[in-house]
Formats: structure tokens, sequence, C-alpha cells
């Protein structure tokens, strides 16, 4: 049994000394790694610098920063290893900073180029010659742009192996939640999404719903019960 | 003799889950730190949860994420003890999030209420609802505001201490580099300027200069010949 699992939070690069972080320790995708080792499985492990690691010679770590060397580890992996199951618990940035400008530059674009701002934006920037953004500014302005979505691409790549993708809003209500995990299911062509609240999350205490494309949902309340669900729903599949 | 480090990099919230980060290890902070213990200095350090930290007794760590935490943190230690020097070599966010929203949004905006875009934004922002921004859209828009400059507070609340700042550029010609920590001296009220240049830093290797007020400038290389300067320096004028 070869698992892919991906865990920690990625970092976008908004210049050589900011970025924008998405916060994950990594201690639940440590967790599921440890639930699986337990079952003598291979495991390749996709995390950052910053994230708790496993410490077990069965895995073999692979770090990355952003979401596009996820992106990029991801398909060298797939493509050279065929995995039973992948576990994408990796907090992703789904926005990279394609442009930075003072909000007086902003409101000089508006007046000269408003009709497609965010590439007029991103020429402004370009024009910069410093490569740290001056803080002579009152206000600065950052523009995201959307990053493809790197779940899409796990199905693309191996159609065959089990999917789980994780869901995490902040202080919603449970019927929300369920309902967004369950868009989630659909759109990426997971088998799996483990839903979870940040409300809900502290320390070894993480309320998790584990739900299957029959919509089935299984409920846990630590970070050990949520790697034992997704550890059983993946050996149910595989034995099924 | 007390000393007060600041060192690590600052966190500045967009929302529950992501942050605008300042990129520092806090290994120079940590090195500054083990040159004044040597001298058996008493030390107060302010730093972050991510960055390393020197591990000795007579070192009180203070952890801090954003800059607002480091300005209230150094008004209560600088309120209750009389520092020797203070040495602020965190790398502080100039600006916090003050509003996010979608580039649909801020094209809505420009249209209805053009005349204080920034004030505007965030009354904007606050209209939504969820916790966590939405990535249904392609671009994102970021509006920071600027940070009260967190140095400009030690001088105020003890003109006595010697105050070591630093200025990091990123791979600017060396006149410039100077004119700028030159300018950061008088502003700030600094006795020492520790000049450096993100280009000629990596590992140990760590280019510095260490400039007076009377603008005489000392060369280093590494980061322990950077902290036997600054240590020095501090010495010299507390014997004066």
């Amino acid at each position: 049994m070869r698992i892919l699992i991906t865990a920690g939070g990625t970092t976008e690069k908004i210049d050589d000394v900011r970025a924008i972080t998405n916060h994950s320790s990594g201690r639940l995708g440590k967790t599921i790694a440890e639930a699986f080792l337990s079952e003598n499985a291979t495991i390749d492990y996709i995390t950052t610098k910053q994230a708790v690691k496993p410490d077990d010679q069965r895995v073999a770590l692979h770090l990355v920063e952003s979401t596009s060397e996820l992106a990029d580890k991801l398909n060298e992996l797939m493509t050279v290893n065929c995995y039973t199951a992948v576990i994408h618990s990796m907090a992703v940035s789904d926005f990279t900073p394609e442009s930075s400008v003072t909000m007086e530059d902003l409101q000089q674009t508006i007046a000269t180029h408003p009709a497609d701002l965010a590439a007029s934006l991103k020429a402004k920037d370009q024009e910069r010659t410093e490569k740290k953004i001056s803080s002579d500014t009152d206000h600065l302005v950052i523009v995201l742009k959307k990053n493809p979505k790197v779940i899409q691409q796990i199905k693309e790549l191996q159609p065959e192996t089990i999917l789980v993708g994780f869901k995490l809003l902040v202080d919603v209500p449970m019927i929300h939640l369920l309902d967004v995990a369950k868009k989630s299911l659909e759109k990426n062509q997971a088998d799996f999404i483990l839903a979870n609240d940040l409300a809900e999350i502290s320390g070894e205490t993480h309320h998790g719903y584990l739900i299957n494309q029959q919509h089935k949902v299984k409920e846990a309340h630590t970070k050990s019960d949520i790697a034992q669900l997704i550890k059983e729903a993946v050996l149910e599949r595989t034995n099924a």
C-alpha cells in the first residue's frame, strides 16, 4: 500500500521578504501518516519547512513552499508512483500575489487604465525598480490572482486512486459545512471529504466529518479519531 | 547590564487562516543575545513562535505575533525595566491588512464611492458575513494600512537607552543602503543602525554595516561578526 499525504500550509511570496501564509500546523497530517504506518504503508509526504513532520524512515519527505511547487511535486510523484490513496490535507492558498502597488498608484491606474484593472496594476507594479516595496505610503494594495485548483489534478493523473480531500471553514453552521463539503466532493471527483471548522479545532480536540460519495457522514472528535476514520475508509475501499 | 532584544518576523492576520508574514529566521537575534550573555547581561527577548530562540535561563522570552502586539510588549517592558540598550532586529511589518475584497467589489466601489477608496473598501469588507474570504473570484484585493513605526516609541520611552536599529533592503547598491540607514538613524533617534542587504545573507554569511550618529561605518561579514560589532558598540558607549 503506497499513500501520498500532503500537509502543512503553503506560502506565497509577495516580495523577497514578505509572504502570504496559510496557517496549518501539520499535526493532523502527521497523525494520519502514523495511522497508515501502523498498516505498513509506504508514504510519500509533501509538506513545508515550518510544519510538524512524521519521523519514520518509511516516510519520504518532500518539501515545498508555494501552491505552484505543490502542484509540480504532486505531478512528479504521481507520474512515477501509483498510489492506493492520496490524502490531501494541505492548507493550499487559493490565491497568489500578482501585483503590489500603493493606493496612489491604484487611484492613478483607475483614472488612466480603468478597463482591465488587474492587468494594468500588474504593468504598474513591473515599472517599479526596487525589489522591496517602499513603505512611504499610507495604504498598500496587493492584488492576488486565483491559483489553479491543485486537488483537481489528482484524479486526472490517477483516476483509480482513492482521493481524500479536506474542507476547512470558519465558524459556520454544521449544515453549511456539510453542504460545501458535498459540492467539493463532486467538483474534485473526491471519494471522501473531511469537513472541519476552525472554531472546533484546538490542540488534540479536532471535530470533523468524513463524507463519502453517497453522502454518508461519519463524525470524529480528535485528530487521531479523524486519522482512524480516514484509514478505515481507505482500507474498506481497497478490500471491497 | 540589562538588554532588550527583538528578533524574528511579525505576522499580520488577513483572516482566521491567512496571514502576511515578514520572513526572518531569528538567527541573528539569537547570536546577538549570545554575545551579550558572555558579558553577563540580563536579557529580555521579544520574538515569535516560529523564530529560532536563545536557550539560556538568563534570557526571558516574550512571544508576540503582530506589529501591534510587539508595540504593546515593548511599551510594557520599557515601562517596568530600564535598559542599557535596545537591539531592535525584528523584521516588522510596515503594513497590516485593513480590508479584503474581490476585484468585482473593488470595481463596484470605484463606481459608487470613488472618493475615499480605502475607507469605502473597509466598509465593503465589513458587509461580508463569512469569516473566511470566498475563493469564487479570479482576483482578490487586499488593502493594507500603514502600521505606526514601533522603533519610534523606543527613545520616547527611554531617551537614555542605546538604540540599535536595523535596515534591510534587497539587492541595492551599497551607497543607497548606507544612505537609507543614515536617514533611519535620524528619523528614529537611533544610536546605531545595522544596514544589511538580503542578497548578501546566506546561512552564517551575513554582510552588514554598523553606522553610528557620526556616520562612521564598521563592516561585518558573518552573524557573529555583526553580534560582536553591536556588543562592542554598546559597551564602548556605556563605558564612555
